[in-house]
């Protein structure tokens, strides 16, 4: 007995197990894992202690919700750093504000950015931190039941921000220091990912000394070729592009994943499906900052692994996965046609597609016998959502929203139910995030 | 005495005015009128009978949403009609299911549509109905509370859909009928527009016998240059680009709204501009359709007056007036810059900018007393909005969403609050909805 056991009675089951499985049944957890899906009678819980029952009677049942690009450290920056173009947006107001969180500030970031993803459905991220602080992230995903990869940014360019600029040797130590205390923690819950922040703010030492870390098994998570002055920049700096000068320091590969990828060069995308790279599509993101529309259905053709990502909530300004599923759905119609991305495929995205992009397709992003207890239940009932059609995935995209949400478990615990985070207390979250927000900015100067 | 008198008390009022003031201050209205805006004392209400006062501390206030274009009749196919482009989505799903609803249905569908709109905050509405039952939607309107501008859809072209097509002289007659009926009714809640669905599906006398109504001060709603398949036809059977022709058979105008003008042909926009014709961007029918992103920043440079529409709820897949403003916000970015079409525009186009392109700015989209008492409240304090901005527009556009609306008010009634419908059973309308779509979908056939 390993704790806690936690039924959901009576859901359409949504699994996106490999066969897509739709059906109406129960689905028993014991602890962190599934241990049943399907019709559940009570001798299948006899010696099952602290069971608690979710009536999902009306309710489908989801894997949760997967996001592959999230920074919780910029979610106190929500609303305060608009209609800016990429690099303008980062120079004047993200890293003078990203230097300006203390740990307080960083914590109250982080946990108001969980409540949210927790009340909209998410349950695992890829995240990437700012230079400092990071051990604060990994705390509050451990106790708030995150499922968290996470990573310090890592800056060490000469040209880069001055107030968080670090020596490349301090960068790498303080990289692996917070790798070998977090990686693998929480029984796998909380894994680590080098994150250098993008090649423009990254000496080529630092770039291939993380490349050596990547063959030997860790893990990466980076910006790439998301504006168009951000490329072209590499391009004169670096001799060549993007996420070929990547490539060629080691970035590439089956534990990477590359935050937007909007403008790959000639043969990048063929690059990436080589090497095995994923992508993390920021949909609204790469629309608020003008960098464009990510070239999705070609990364999907060539058998790219792509997961969605809200981005920061600066740039967002939300961190729903409901909203960037729509968005992702939307954006490629216009150029390749209404029939682009259709919506299970979309969905396949925000979970077990996801979570394949993270390299956790064995732990997460489907309901299944012996994963983890990861799953958000939605309501189709609203209004908004009305009549419901045949295709659940449609309604799941183009119909429900996180308002929808009635309840979020993450790793076999009750995270989110019908309005009440169970694992912080939300107006503690909202008015400390306000106080906190106060404090950076008059720090900032902004 | 008018009856009912209203107090929003202590609320932020984001009044849209000419002088965009926003302040924290209170709003009485008296029937259908707003009497007063400022700081209300209570010698100010003395006389007044049946008070009802809606507590807004903490929240904002705003205009009632404004949307240029919808359609009621189609709310009943929601998730009914996925994936398709344009001309095959009306061919194979939308025509045949206008063909089925009777009156039961298309009543069931105005309501389900007005219900949401409350409950999103949208308290007027230009709309195209189906070819027939279209005092149905009026009556809907008229006793739901909807500010309406309504007509029905004409079709007449020997190749327009057969179960649809009309005898011009009827299809003429009968919007003669309706606009003598219903246009100005209700203290001018609700008016007619002439509404040929598009060039493709009228002949050309009856689009000049429109045009003539349209001289005669009549008002026209019309769907042009939505996809480039659209106005390939229409360029190669009336010899002339889409716009052009509707100029030229008398369609363009002060009173006149063209829908979505996607693939405005060279010297279109010009002419919309000269002939001061307004235009209804719909950012995410647009998508789902495969249509394109709308040139809304050079319409706006030329000085045309632009709304916002969720166009019908097949086609995106809600009537979420928020949901439409986020999008119009983001889309222009990637072509024309992050500080493409500004929150604060946006904010106008779906308030006193949408109320200007319907000729109704003197009435309704902005809290000034003498005007309607069409508003909306919102919460701000959303984890998902947290921090608040300095900028409300921002705020309103990229943070607040359908689901933070607590009471919307129209023409001084309260139709919404705090999740309940105050002129409809949320209920009943949901149940009769599934029911009535079961009966559609079976005399349709598919």
């Amino acid at each position: 007995m390993r704790g806690m056991s936690l039924l959901v009675k009576n859901a359409l089951l949504v699994t996106m197990d490999a066969s897509r499985r739709v059906f109406r049944g129960d689905l028993l957890a014991e602890g962190e894992k599934i241990l049943r899906v399907g019709v559940i009678a009570g001798r299948d819980m006899v010696g099952l202690s602290k069971l608690s029952v979710l009536d999902g009677t009306g309710l489908w049942c989801l894997p949760g919700l997967v996001q592959t690009h999230v920074h919780l450290c910029q979610t106190l920056f929500r609303n305060q750093a608009e209609e800016l173009p990429l690099l303008d947006w980062l120079q004047q107001r993200i890293w003078p504000l990203e230097a300006a969180l203390d740990e307080d500030a960083l914590d109250a970031s982080a946990r108001l950015g969980i409540a949210e993803l927790f009340a909209s459905g998410t349950t695992c991220i890829l995240d990437m931190g700012t230079v400092r602080h990071t051990d604060v992230l990994f705390e509050a995903a451990k106790q708030t039941g995150l499922r968290f990869i996470g990573g310090k940014a890592m800056m060490d360019d000469p040209a880069s921000f001055p107030a968080l600029r670090e020596l490349s040797d301090d960068s790498l130590a303080e990289s692996d220091r917070l790798a070998s205390r977090w990686d693998g923690k929480e029984n796998g819950r909380l894994r680590y990912a080098y994150a250098p922040r993008f090649a423009l703010s990254c000496s080529d030492r630092l770039l291939r000394a993380v490349g050596e870390r990547v063959a030997g098994g860790g893990r990466l998570h980076t910006h790439a070729s998301e504006s168009a002055a951000e490329c072209e920049i590499v391009r004169t700096s670096r001799g060549m592009s993007n996420i070929r000068y990547l490539e060629r320091t080691g970035l590439c590969g089956a534990r990477s994943v590359l935050a937007h990828c909007v403008h790959p060069a000639e043969g990048e995308l063929g690059l990436l499906a080589e090497t095995d790279t994923a992508v993390a599509h920021c949909p609204s993101s790469n629309l608020k900052l003008g960098s464009g529309i990510a070239p999705v259905p070609d990364m999907i053709a060539r058998g790219i692994r792509v997961g969605l990502g809200a981005d920061g909530a600066p740039c967002n300004n939300w961190l729903d996965a409901f909203t960037e599923m729509r968005l992702a759905a939307l954006l490629p119609k216009p150029r390749s046609g209404p029939a682009a991305l259709p919506a299970a495929k979309i969905v396949e995205m925000a979970t077990i597609g996801g979570a394949a992009a993270l390299g956790l397709e064995h732990e997460t992003g489907s309901l299944e016998v012996g994963k983890q207890a990861d799953l958000v239940l939605v309501d189709p009932r609203g209004l908004h959502a009305t009549p419901g059609g045949d295709d659940i995935y449609t309604t799941v995209v183009h119909a429900l929203r996180a308002s929808d949400v009635r309840a979020t478990v993450a790793a076999g615990t009750l995270v989110y139910r019908d309005g009440e985070l169970k694992t912080m207390n939300a107006d503690a979250v909202r008015r400390r995030a306000e106080e906190q927000w106060g404090k950076v900015r008059k720090r900032a100067g902004l």
